[in-house]
């Protein structure tokens, strides 16, 4: 077998790996695509060296099918197509009693604090498989781990049929989150740097706008006045909370997806006077992950669309580069072709 | 009649006033006490210039009973114990369509935009009169609308019994949301940076804690490690939003009552990754004035020790100088005693 590993900043390879028969409670997944998502960028660049020790399996956007199953785990078989909630929270926490094991502080995530999916064998707790339909494509079940993201994130917004949303930074996150609260019935706008996203974006049925232009006069129009219901912000930038800040109407949302590394100047005032509000959503729950392999499965989500290059796990440093160039929207890495790669 | 008048920046005075009958729908309210608020000290300080044009009768924290009663009012007699509620909103905005008149972006709010009630006969429309009980101590009933402020902000923070509250301000305002949300059953901690005031909450039964001391530590000692539900910014400064932040718990909410009247650096990653909310909070709906009644009639706020000083109309001066001395709470202005004073 072998896996993709980082071995330290800039420098991502492939590694033989020896595969030990999954043990009891486990089952060993054979992995079939896995997606580069921009926290396995992060961790290429070398920004998350405290938590990642090479060399470390990364990848956490996964789909494949059973290759075996270890003592004590029913309900599963070989063969069954899969994918996996790359998260272990402790259970006994005040989130985990809560039911929000996913914000838990002593969270394990695969792929970060513990071996990721971009290999061929590798074994994971029953409790985190998530059933895929037999009849799914397995490079579009690669992106339930994103879409699950933005199912969480519009899911904590409240956001209803009807009202209207922005979403700020139009990468893979942000055109999912789009999807997915179109899909809810909301009239939605992504505002996006990049013209070949914004095109994309456009190509999947979105309205996509500058942020050169006067976004919050356009949404002040687009809304007959009110502002949006709900903003996302997933740019990561200071204008991107600017601009989520003020595109809100009286009582609006705004939802942080992005990773805002180091504090950034908010508008306190127009969160008094207009009594906004602001949520954090990482991640997601089980129930996330289920309704995202129903967004794709039924096409709601167009993974097809979405996903701009395919590379085997052979050339996992090629596939970072493609994505590093810019243009891509989602690549994924064939960890089926493992065995026929180079070393 | 007498009123006291904001005449440009740094000058309050007192000017004979002409006092028509109410007009239709309308009744004259005889103000017994009027509450200095921090934002009549921002209008003393000219910083309300924009909105507030010299001469201007001031106030909007009353008491009083009714003088005389207008045309086609009905439900209201003269002698009847009142307070007001002293916003008028469109009615036909979506914020006023959606139950959310307070924050109507045409709100005319009585005191500021429109005469306020620092004087003996304040003609005013009957659908903003709130009841006060017979019993009910007039001098007591001026804290009823900032308590209002404070019934608003624990509503909107969803606080329950057993949850932890931090207060970051221990002002008027800062210690009547300790009060409100020590009597939901919630374990409150004040943080102020004034020894006076932290003095009062001690004596109120509040916890008060020193901002120069390791309030996050201590806060995570208080809540056993988990940080705190709620948090309310009551202080306007740039390290009290820090605070206010910092002590949060996974999932807590933070409630956004300061104004903030430039941008503040606030910590979004900690908003992403536990989860947190923040929730704008600006005055008040009816049923929080309602609230506020029966919390000063039953002593769950005591406004009795809250009130550090009163003064004659004629004194508004006077009572301005005092309140920026410091080591005061509230300061009330006597409207009933207007005929004796000195013009």
């Amino acid at each position: 077998m072998r896996a993709a590993t980082y071995n330290g900043p800039g420098d991502v390879g492939v590694a033989e790996i020896a595969v030990s028969a999954p043990g009891a409670g486990e089952v060993q997944v054979s992995v079939a695509y896995t997606g580069i998502c921009g926290t396995d960028v992060h961790i290429f660049h070398g920004a998350m060296d405290a938590r990642v020790k090479p060399p470390a399996t990364i990848g956490h956007e996964c789909s494949g099918t059973i290759a075996a199953v270890g003592a004590g785990v029913s309900g599963w078989a070989v063969g069954d197509a899969v994918t996996v909630l790359p998260v272990k929270s402790c259970g006994s926490c005040t989130a985990c009693l809560g039911g929000h094991g996913h914000i838990c502080p002593q969270l394990i995530f695969l792929g970060i604090d513990a071996a990721g999916s971009m290999q061929n064998g590798w074994n994971v707790p029953a409790e985190l498989l998530v059933r895929l339909p037999d009849t799914m494509n397995l490079e579009h079940a690669a992106l339930v781990e994103p879409t699950a993201v933005a199912v969480h994130d519009v899911r904590r917004s409240g956001l209803a049929a009807g009202q209207r949303a922005v979403v700020v930074g139009g990468g893979p996150v942000g055109v999912l989150i789009a999807l997915v609260a179109q899909s809810t019935g909301a009239d939605v706008t992504v505002v996006e740097l990049d013209p070949q996203r914004r095109e994309l974006a456009t190509k999947l049925g979105l309205r996509a706008i500058d942020p050169a232009d006067d976004v919050t006069t356009i949404v002040a129009e687009l809304t007959g006045g009110d502002g949006a219901d709900v903003s996302f912000e997933v740019s990561g930038a200071q204008g991107g909370i600017t601009t989520a800040v003020d595109v809100l109407g009286v009582r609006g949302k705004l939802v942080m997806v992005a990773i805002h590394t180091q504090p950034r100047e908010v508008n306190l005032h127009r969160f008094f006077w207009r009594e906004l509000e602001m949520l954090g959503a990482r991640l997601y729950e089980r129930r996330d992950f289920e309704a995202a392999v129903d967004h794709i499965a039924t096409g709601r989500v167009a993974a097809a669309e979405l996903v701009t290059g395919v590379f085997p796990l052979a050339q996992a440093a090629e596939a970072f580069a493609a994505l590093a160039q810019g243009g891509a929207m989602k690549i994924l890495v064939d960890c089926t072709a493992a065995e026929s790669g180079v070393a």
